[in-house]
């Protein structure tokens, strides 16, 4: 893969953690709220399922900011409100929207926590990517099975998320924006170009995958 | 322990599995809400963290239930009016009562289903044993120390919880009286009434040790 490395920033691994687990229970809360508006029970099972993985890399986060000797909610705290407030502007209107958001958040959010990996102590950078990608590509498979079936039985809800996966991508990008900015004091624009394309077309594949045009 | 045994109870494997495992994604439904109105980071990590257990015993039951070759979302249908109604009765106004509503209902009702396993078949007995009490202890060990800070410095806090708690027990009873029943055809009150009186005891301890007024 000759994709563009965030390796030469060198996340403040306070700031990382902190910021990377902040994001996995909040995808959670989202995930708690679909789960209770699901269309069926298997709709409901499926988010159960993917709320398990995203749990668990959020506790796997958690084990290395206490390997670290830092305090969660501490570490946490700083990134609420970016973090509330994306998810307050994407929660959806129904299963199906509050479903894409996480694949869509999760998705390119989780892609660029992977990539700043590069620029964390030596020590930590295996756990902390191997958490990152577990089960990460069996929920997405398993969502991209459950959206297509309904996208497929239904044209109005295939323009619809289409649209809603258009607001998305612009309001992920901002946190996007924000967790590199954190991480690097320089991360200027031109310098962050490459990597927001990269980060796109990543974006574009996962509608894709469902049928959907980005 | 001279507890009284459901063992002559034989549950059903499918109605046993099925319901106990959409009790459980119940239950993380309810912490996903209580998540996003946790009053610090601090509750809400906690919350997280008691949702995790509570997926894990989750997919550990949909294990058993593929290991039975029956469908998840099939087998837990039948359940979900009952515990979907209960969850409506008891979601809680704010984080402290969606929180003591999941510490009394997954303590009683987890108490439930592991006295149902004595009748459970031999070789799915201790695995469902071994899933359900997973973690709850130290679950349940988190809680008490959150929300006993929060009841020591607000005693009007105190009061509300401790009517609430009257309220969930019994509206907790009400479904542990539908999974009982719902294994055994002939599980009239007579017979019921030495393991309600455990399971109100159980219930009070737990409020004592929260120093509440069961």
């Amino acid at each position: 893969m000759s994709r563009v490395e965030l390796g030469d920033f060198t996340p403040d691994l306070d700031v990382y953690l902190g910021q990377a687990a902040y994001l996995q229970l909040a995808l959670f809360e989202s995930l708690g709220r679909a789960a209770s508006i699901a269309p069926s029970t298997r709709a409901k099972a499926l988010t159960g399922l993917i709320a398990t993985s995203t749990l668990e890399r959020h506790r796997g986060l958690l084990r290395e900011i206490e390997r670290s000797g830092g305090d969660p909610a501490d570490l946490m705290q700083p990134h609420r409100s970016v973090i509330d407030d994306f998810q307050r502007r994407t929660g959806g209107g129904d299963w199906y929207e509050t479903i894409l958001a996480t694949y869509v958040a999760a998705g390119l959010l989780d892609d660029v926590f992977s990539r700043l990996t590069a620029g964390l102590p030596a020590d930590y950078r295996d756990r902390v990517v191997e958490i990152l990608e577990s089960d990460a590509e069996v929920d997405e498979a398993e969502i991209v099975a459950e959206l297509s079936l309904a996208i497929g039985a239904d044209p109005r809800l295939a323009s619809r998320l289409a649209l809603w996966g258009r607001r998305l991508v612009g309001d992920t990008l901002l946190v996007a924006r924000a967790a590199i900015s954190a991480s690097h004091q320089s991360a200027d624009d031109e310098r962050l170009e490459p990597v927001f394309t990269e980060l796109i077309a990543a974006h574009t594949r996962r509608m894709d995958a469902l049928g959907l045009t980005a």
